[in-house]
């Protein structure tokens, strides 16, 4: 078999990990495929930096046409991330016949849709493993290893920089800004690391495993968001009290003619698997019909984990092209006939049990005001905690309710936000208490 | 495209499983392939039990020749398990030129290498997902996603009657044979239970396992391999006490030279995620050189589990069938050209943690004479425990080792043994301490 050729644009930190990693790696990717990837080019408009990696001359240029251009060149890994040029250039090689791999999940989950159709066109693959949960192998999982599947649910801790910084307050006690310019020293941060606090980077990522999951396309401003930025001490140490961890969650689910999507912060039983899973590491939590549950863990970022991916998806198209075939599974699990257009349930519609901190001035009847306001909404409480402690001159009254509609939520809060006797705003988070038993899979060994 | 023809032979419990999955959701893996799966032919000595299955008239059948002899059926699914007549079944199935798809782990850990070496000489597939870890795709992980790394640890929880007895005894506090008996009314345990019990079931699916990480051949026997039924709540409360659970691990380890394969009843510390995986739940912790530290969870057993991987394999067959091609990636993961001779290390050269609980009378000097005896074969002792309470009329002294050689482990416990003081057979388990902080991966996001 002849070795087969690949171009690689952008050689930043993914980039690096990649050559690393195929340089590292050779003879055992070579045992295993039974023949050599040769990395022919990488392009990047920064050539000068040392990257502390040895390239052979002529290996590295500032013209992508180089790659693109060259009829030997038969993948293109395109790293460099954003909108444009990527989405131009991914356009150029498919055009050229190139299969494509891309970690750019800003790209596929905004505009995947016009290129996923331009690559069938082209007869050419997209892979894009290392978009979602870095070395997790979660989109072959769920593409191939749960195909048999119908997805009943996908709760997900798909970012590394929310997940530290969580994780951190709630073992260390540090707060948001401290634990945040921490993560920004350990690399852990972006400069602005808005896009990951804000929860915009999971919900590319949600788009993406939507689709995967069960066959729709949808947007990821269709995806109801919430970061983590409001998330305080006082309530990751009621969270604890209570039994409690607080996560950024993801979460799926199919409500047959619906499909449930949204991303908050949300308060996980301590016994649960996802609770557990601390610091930069990454989770997906999946219910089959026929499997149960299931759990994917891993590093979601950083540049080996993701490289790992990466050559992964070389790995899978090298088999392909050595084999003379393309588009040997759908690109998004589901053949394109069959993709659906089930909409997103409205987040007003969504049902789950709540976390309420209310910041009421120290008088008597204040309990029973508030109690009378959930009521009148059809909330139920199921526990209440009030100690003497003040907090910024005021009692901090924590209720735990049971199964209630956000919509209803949203009501009752503003209304009891106007009481006189309520002197800061309303806290709330979401609690999730889905836990294994209730698992549909088939327990008989 | 035109549907593809299967033929199961087995139609117990998993194969079971299978017919109702197809059936179930045949609309869903249509809309995911593209074509139909047809399940033409059922084979199986009992053709009249009532499995509660509708089934088209002329499917279900007690000849196994309308399978391998109809020149329409492309795959063939055993699940009868077993030795005989499975591998003939097998073989004579592949001289036929049909793919094969088994869960059958006894049979391809001990006669793997031929009939892997028929499938390929006749150019048909072999997919055996089904045969470790059940719903969980972890051969399809190590093989496709993980493919780019070196495999350098995998420790594996991989048999749910022993995990589902170990976290009984632990979370509930039942002694072994009780909660045996529980295990067996669950449907969790066979009625002849020892094939589970004593670890032969790992040891088979950790040869596969091995076979997949490492690229060698290996036979079962070739692994040191211990069973639970030595473990008792004693020492399950005394691991609790030092902060531990027991829980039966494969281990086994990429050294370089050699690879470490052994499967024993190990103390893990709690904060371990595989100290987590409770009941009839599998787990493989794999430390890939390029990914770090990945999880997969979920059943490793039971009808629909099982049946969710072969389903899964069947999918991945005709998508290869449709297009055309076989054997698109090496069975064993490694080509066969590249199959190595490593050898599996020598158990009693393996080096780890050691709980040991003596049974000593209650005399002075009875700890001086044991450390002493350690100390003599270069064990050194980080922590002990001595209570008042009698157990069987001795004191048990419990100690916890620093790193130490298995060969000087054995030899000092025969000589403690041997001491008049010592009233029982000393009890040994081994720790394992490998946690998170010693993965390889990268950290930078």
């Amino acid at each position: 078999m002849k070795d087969i050729q690949a171009g690689l644009i952008g050689f930043g930190t993914i980039g690096s990990g990649v050559v690393k990693l195929l340089k590292k790696n050779h003879e055992l990717i070579k045992q295993r495929l039974g023949f050599s990837i040769n990395l022919r080019k990488i392009a990047d408009l920064d050539i000068t930096t040392d990257r502390g990696i040895d390239l052979e001359k002529g290996v590295l240029t500032n013209n992508i046409d180089e790659i693109i251009e060259n009829p030997e060149i038969s993948i293109v890994i395109e790293l460099i991330g954003g909108f444009e040029p990527a989405k131009s250039i991914i356009h150029r090689a498919i055009k050229k016949k190139k299969h494509i791999i891309t970690a750019n999940k800003a790209l596929l989950a905004h505009h995947g849709e016009e290129i996923f159709q331009a690559a069938e066109n082209n007869r050419v693959d997209i892979a894009f493993e290392a978009s979602v949960g870095g070395g997790i192998p979660i989109i072959r999982s769920l593409r191939e290893g749960m195909v048999a599947n119908r997805i009943e649910s996908i709760l997900g801790i798909m970012n590394g920089t929310t997940n530290f910084i969580l994780s951190e307050m709630t073992n260390r006690g540090g707060n948001f800004e401290d634990v945040l310019n921490h993560a920004k020293e350990l690399g852990f941060a972006e400069a602005d690391p808005s896009f990951d606090l804000d929860g915009i980077d999971i919900a590319h990522k949600l788009a993406i495993i939507i689709a995967l999951a069960y066959g729709i396309q949808v947007s990821p401003e269709d995806i109801h968001t919430e970061g983590i930025s409001r998330i305080t001490n006082i309530d990751i140490e009621f969270a604890k009290e209570l039994g409690y961890k607080i996560k950024l969650l993801a979460i799926s689910r199919d409500e047959g003619d619906k499909i449930e999507a949204k991303i908050h912060p949300t308060m996980l039983p301590l016994n649960h698997l996802l609770a557990n899973v601390d610091g930069v590491y990454n989770a997906f939590y999946v219910r089959g019909d026929a499997v149960g549950t299931t759990l994917f863990y891993g590093k979601g970022a950083g540049m080996m984990p993701t490289a790992s991916a990466v050559v992964g998806d070389l790995v899978e198209l090298c088999r392909s092209i050595s084999r003379g075939i393309s588009l040997r599974a759908p690109t998004l699990s589901y053949q394109r006939k069959s993709i659906q257009s089930k909409e997103i349930k409205d987040f007003n519609e969504s049902i789950t049990n709540y976390y309420l901190r209310f910041s009421a001035v120290d008088t008597p009847g204040v309990l029973s005001k508030i109690s009378g306001i959930l009521g009148r909404f059809d909330i139920s409480i199921s526990s209440v905690i009030q100690k003497d402690r003040m907090i910024k001159g005021a009692v901090p009254i924590v209720m735990m309710t049971h199964m209630a509609k956000e919509r209803n939520i949203q009501k009752a809060i503003k209304k009891i936000d106007n009481l006189d006797i309520v002197l800061d705003r309303t806290i709330l988070i979401r609690v999730e208490n889905e836990n294994l038993e209730e698992s549909h899979g088939d327990l008989i060994i």
